[in-house]
């Protein structure tokens, strides 16, 4: 390892040793004092929106913003990128949401009396430290930070290079704001080298590290998955199907279709695919079709093709694929089982749909479907966190370890054993 | 790669290939179905252990037997790899009580409707693919294929190579019983390869393998923590402590000591170091050093050798050392709070004992140390999967994602979020 590498490395295990040291501070502590560290966070956010042009955090962004415009980046990534003061008052609106959520630290899981007389059951307890490796969005930084706080854990954050400044002057707000209610400022920290080595390096620190949550592209997450030695909780994409069943409400499947993938094109909980059953193929595809008006490009198979004139015909690697685009791969199937091998063969256990009036393909959909979340008659966009009443969410899952589907604060914790008795002895 | 990695890669590859395909046809089994499995392994134990020198799964281990003292393999650690008529009776009835054992696949764990009307919950289901990679007990053999079974999961057996001809029988023995009740006999499939390469190949097909457990000494629960891409859930080692605080009932201290360190003291729950206050230090220690009789041996800082003559001096490394033998680290402290410090520095968040007589020390103790399980007045030995009511146990865990503390079956599965909806959209 070249001399600049070990000393990256000295680096990085002092600062995961002081979010070590942090994290022990953190794990007793009561919801009111954690809550007392979201709330002056929430506030320090309010002030700086109020500061318009003084604001320390938005003369960061604008930097990060105006470095990045004359490096050439896309104004759609220019835009996750942006800070203003609407988009500042609205992270500590969501700061404050987190404090309003309960804490799951120190809830009891099941406790019983066993037949010699000891008292044993589960308490949740704090991870440690977590690592949140993830790319532009500088909002990430505060969400993360406030969602380990609130679970009693430690965060080492690695955001984007794009938005190295936003990022650290959001550092430092949380900083002064834990230090303000009496909390060690280590609980928070930004990692100080945002290259790939450090990253790696970072990853590599078993013992130090209790997860490290990737959210960003796929490269992003493959990177993270293939170099890291600590535990890793992550999906790379989201390839989800909508089956619309023979005999199926036509009008409700339309709906489905178009909330799934036009609503928000760019997210993970987004269609990627709708299966089809030959039955209610003509209808349902001739009100899909007219989608087209709204950007929506439909590439099928042959059947697909031959009742909707303007749709392209369907590459192999069409399916399975995540478009995070208004297009929509098709396919006619003749079965439900045809469509559930299809979803086994194509999808990413990420969420999917059945359209369907049966009551018997309803419940096997549900059950030999292998995905984080399976929905009869619902809109796969609501495989999310605040959706499905988990409060706020750091990520979704599909390893099925730990977590599976979308992870609020209780992933953030473990159950420990507690047992207490009266001298027992085997 | 050498050709003949490239090789066993390939052979490694389509067996975990058939385990995936095995475990798609497990996953959506009733219970019946796998109890019928079970059953049908147990039967078959039966009747080999009352075969006696016709038994295959016999005569395959006196082979194995043969071979082990022929090399040199110390009695301790031949008697791990003996099977008789009787431990095989004994395995089979284990295969029994987990038949017996509820199946944690399919249970719905906290359904809600949301305000849009939307149902939705968690279902369990089985993750997949477990590798299990083990030593020299025979018997994890069939322990691992029955838990894996029950809980819905093809298995990947990796055994020791002492062990090789012992589990290719009761391989045979378990694909048997599969085919016999009509279940595919890929669900649990032996590796053919036992040297360490297969070891590092099979570790790294993500993908291919949902979680790896490995069971046995340090070295390889470190070799497959650092050559796995797949999820890995372990513990290294036991450095579990007793606590005995001021104003503690001598007796019962003395009692926990007794049954934590001499009742097997080779096992991962076994005390490995006694914390006394100095308040209690003359009785306790007195009552202790009599248990020289009983072979123990103690090793205890300046303090505990001036109150016990028969002390040796504990050496720096005593302290956070797994003995796995009847020898006892003793420190003599002046507060809860020198405990709490020296379990935070020594201890391996295995298992850790108080015994006190106070409730806010008590309170105290099961909040501040972090270890799998923190009891209260009761032997270290009772943070086991059977003691803590799991049933049956596949290992302890003191990685804190997923499962912490014992594995029983439920911590083979996974929570899968479903939704009932009647075409909610966002």
């Amino acid at each position: 390892m070249e001399q600049s590498n070990i000393d990256l490395e000295g680096t990085l295990r002092a600062l995961c040793q002081r979010a070590r040291t942090a994290a022990r501070a953190l794990a007793p502590l009561d919801r009111a004092q954690k809550d007392r560290a979201l709330r002056a966070i929430a506030e320090r956010l309010r002030a700086e929106a109020g500061e318009g042009k003084r604001s320390a955090v938005l003369a960061a962004n604008a930097e990060d913003v105006a470095a990045a415009r004359a490096a050439g980046v896309s104004e759609a990534l220019v835009d996750r990128l942006v800070l203003d003061e609407a988009r500042l008052a609205a992270i500590a609106g969501a700061v404050l949401e987190v404090a309003s959520a309960s804490d799951p630290v120190g809830q009891v899981v099941g406790m019983e009396r066993r037949p010699n007389g000891l008292l044993v059951g589960q308490v949740r307890v704090p991870l440690g430290v977590i690592a949140m490796i993830y790319e532009s969005r500088p909002n990430v930084t505060v969400d993360a930070a406030v969602l380990c706080l609130k679970s009693g854990n430690a965060a080492v954050l690695r955001g984007g290079k794009e938005a190295a400044r936003s990022n650290a002057a959001l550092g430092e707000l949380i900083s002064d704001a834990l230090r303000s209610v009496g909390l060690p400022a280590d609980a928070v920290q930004m990692v100080p080298s945002l290259d790939r080595e450090a990253t790696r390096i970072l990853l590599g620190l078993t013992g130090m590290i209790d997860l490290a949550i990737p959210r960003g592209g796929e490269g992003l997450i493959r990177f993270v998955a293939e170099n890291a030695r600590v535990p890793v909780i992550q999906h790379y994409k989201g390839v989800n199907h909508l089956f619309a069943d023979a005999g199926c409400d036509v009008e409700m499947a339309y709906r489905l279709v178009e909330n799934g993938k036009l609503q928000r094109p760019g997210v993970c909980n987004a269609l990627e695919c709708l299966l089809v059953h030959e039955g209610v193929a003509a209808p349902l595809l001739g009100r899909v079709a007219a989608l087209s008006e709204r950007g929506l490009e439909l590439r099928g198979d042959a059947a697909t093709c031959a009742l909707v004139p303007s749709a392209r015909k369907a590459a192999e690697d069409d399916y399975g694929r995540e478009f995070l685009a208004p297009i929509l791969a098709v396919r006619v199937v003749r079965s439900l089982d045809e469509a559930i091998e299809h979803i086994g063969r194509y999808g990413s256990m990420h969420t999917e749909v059945i359209c369907t009036p049966r009551y018997d393909h309803a419940q096997r959909f549900l059950r030999e479907v292998d995905a984080s979340c399976v929905l009869v008659n619902a809109s796969s966009r609501f495989n999310d966190g605040g959706e499905l009443g988990l409060g706020a969410e750091i990520g979704i899952s599909t390893t099925k370890l730990h977590a599976y589907g979308p992870m609020g604060l209780a992933s953030l914790t473990t159950l420990k054993w507690i047992a207490y008795g009266e001298g027992q002895t085997r």
